[in-house]
């Protein structure tokens, strides 16, 4: 049975449930061509850049704004930890949410049509993945049984049919792929124009690179893991935000037993960043990476980590203790995460000491 | 860009290095449908059953058929380790071929149409998908990222880029879904309508139902494990020879560094098995698929395994010293996976020494 590409619910899911956080340093025009699907929703707008400027949202919106001026503010001398000057600084929105669920997207993507024609309600689409289970342990060939029309092969074990609570769905983007530099370079006019009509689960134990553009996830269960750490102005590093935020979001899932979603939805991206622009911003990432990656397979939780204020704080430690000697930057971050988690926890008191990760946090 | 689906290629790939395995109780009209896309290729006809029986082949392919006799005959004692009256049977066909590569399909399993209405080229995907590298060490959220159109995504590490040599590619199939009998039972009218353009890689320690209805594989680097079990007259369980060569397969393929995609291509399958009579052949598996699994999940296998038979006979060894206990039919299947090794060596002696799994074992 096909799924209801690009339908618009009568009553929007989750509507009072979840929160489109937008980082921005320009007029959010292409809310437009979101309106029939975003408008219900409540978006948190995060201006990057000169706070000076003025964001001109289109009319009808519901949203709250923060430029640099409120986070200072409302985070003091915490506000280290938001990046400057890089779309990194999204997080502060998912930090001052209060809602269940978080929607992230970047301004250059719009509405993708499916291979019928019909445009895709990317935000429906994430909202079935955050609702239905994940199957992090054991690999479904026909990938998610949860869809309509698909199931459990034979071979699946039925003990492990009920599969984890989904954390994490991360969409795909057709046209611009989200390629690094040298790949940009290489491959300047590579665009993405296969649509593959799959939901899948990153088995257990996996890593993926996962892009901050088209996101969606259950900040009750995995919020505070989903710092995107310190990039852009003054650092030595960019676009590695929500890379860092991905392996340490995955490794922490891996520990509860939570799940990450990868595929469908799609959006439109619309135009490729400067690859040189990006090239100066990855150079130290492409690098690290290389030591990131084994870091992160290696990385081990202990048992006492039982909520993601806990594992985060854990893998604070050991990133200082195992990444600080690549670079003093590393030691940076380690205590902007800790940074991180105190000022969730001041702006989400309620959540702070939950131990129910396979629950509703609050 | 497209692939090029249902094309033929004016020379087919690995016309001499690649043999066609068909287990099969009947005459095969079904090559009819196949004949653009299959008669250059050599046939491996494993027949199951009554060995008098007559199986019609349809004029103008190039094939050699065995039945019980045959396999009796060639075998000696050794033969102990085929199965009867279940395709199982068809791993005798790996076992004798003398070409590199294998490509095994059912006979109720026909052309497919991709949704264009092309038909597609089974085979060919097959090929592409074992001479392009895997990616088992890190996930890549654009899929198989050596298909056309395709790449690594940003935070994809550089040195993982080179990927693992493929040894196994295993196919999909449109209309009946390969169900279990409890499945089957619940939805009896559930058909796969959904065409995924995808290949992906299964990753590294992650397990997968593989289905032996549309598979190929490198039998030089892992056919081997390629080992379909005791399954049929005389076993206490049916239906999981495919099970079983697949977990036995990947333990071994992420043992020694090697690929196992899934995905593309997709087959037609025709016809639901009898649920009630599956779930007869099931009924033991299904239980017994619940220690399974974690058995595979946690088997090591130590450094001096550096062939496939080491790999195996060492697996061997395992399954007696840890499922023995399940039931006696383990032991039996220990011995079994054996005396495959054995017969396997006597059949392919240039092979039986080879020490270089990440290449050409002859």
């Amino acid at each position: 049975m096909a799924e209801r590409y690009g339908s618009i619910p009568s009553t929007p899911l989750l509507k009072d449930e979840l929160d489109i956080v937008i980082p921005t340093i320009r007029n959010l025009d292409f809310l437009e061509m979101w309106r029939p699907f975003f408008q219900p929703y409540h978006l948190i707008i995060v201006q990057d850049g000169d706070p000076s400027k003025t964001i001109k949202v289109p009319e009808g919106f519901d949203y709250e704004l923060y430029n640099r001026n409120d986070i200072n503010r409302i985070l003091g001398p915490k506000a280290s930890c938001i990046s400057f000057k890089d779309s990194a600084c999204r997080c502060f929105g998912y930090m001052v949410s209060k809602k269940k669920y978080i929607f992230t997207i970047d301004d250059d993507c719009f509405v993708a049509k499916d291979p019928s024609g019909k445009e895709i309600n990317a935000l429906e689409q994430h909202i079935k993945n955050l609702l239905t289970p994940s199957t992090p342990f054991f690999f479904n060939t026909l990938y998610d049984p949860f869809r309509e029309g698909a199931d459990f092969v034979r071979g699946y074990p039925f003990s492990l049919r009920e599969g984890a609570t989904t954390a994490v769905s991360h969409g795909l983007w057709l046209n611009i792929p989200d390629y690094d530099a040298p790949t940009q370079l290489v491959k300047p006019h590579e665009r993405n124009t296969r649509f593959v009509d799959a939901v899948l689960t990153v088995p257990k134990g996996t890593l993926f690179p996962m892009c901050g553009m088209n996101l969606a996830f259950n900040r009750e269960l995995i919020g505070p893991a989903m710092y995107f750490g310190l990039m852009g102005d003054g650092q030595p590093i960019g676009r590695y935000d929500d890379m860092w935020a991905g392996w340490c979001t995955k490794v922490i899932c891996d520990h509860l037993g939570l799940g990450v979603k990868t595929g469908l939805p799609y959006i439109w991206h619309s135009k490729a960043s400067n690859p040189f622009v990006n090239l100066k911003k990855e150079y130290n990432g492409i690098f690290w990476q290389e030591e990131l990656i084994p870091f992160f397979q290696s990385a081990a939780l202990s048992k006492d980590c039982t909520t993601v204020q806990k594992c985060y704080i854990e893998l604070s430690k050991q990133v200082r203790a195992k990444l600080g000697k690549i670079d003093p930057y590393f030691n940076k971050l380690a205590d902007a995460m800790v940074t991180w988690i105190e000022a969730w926890d001041e702006l989400n008191p309620s959540g702070a000491a939950a131990e129910k990760p396979n629950g509703p946090a609050k």
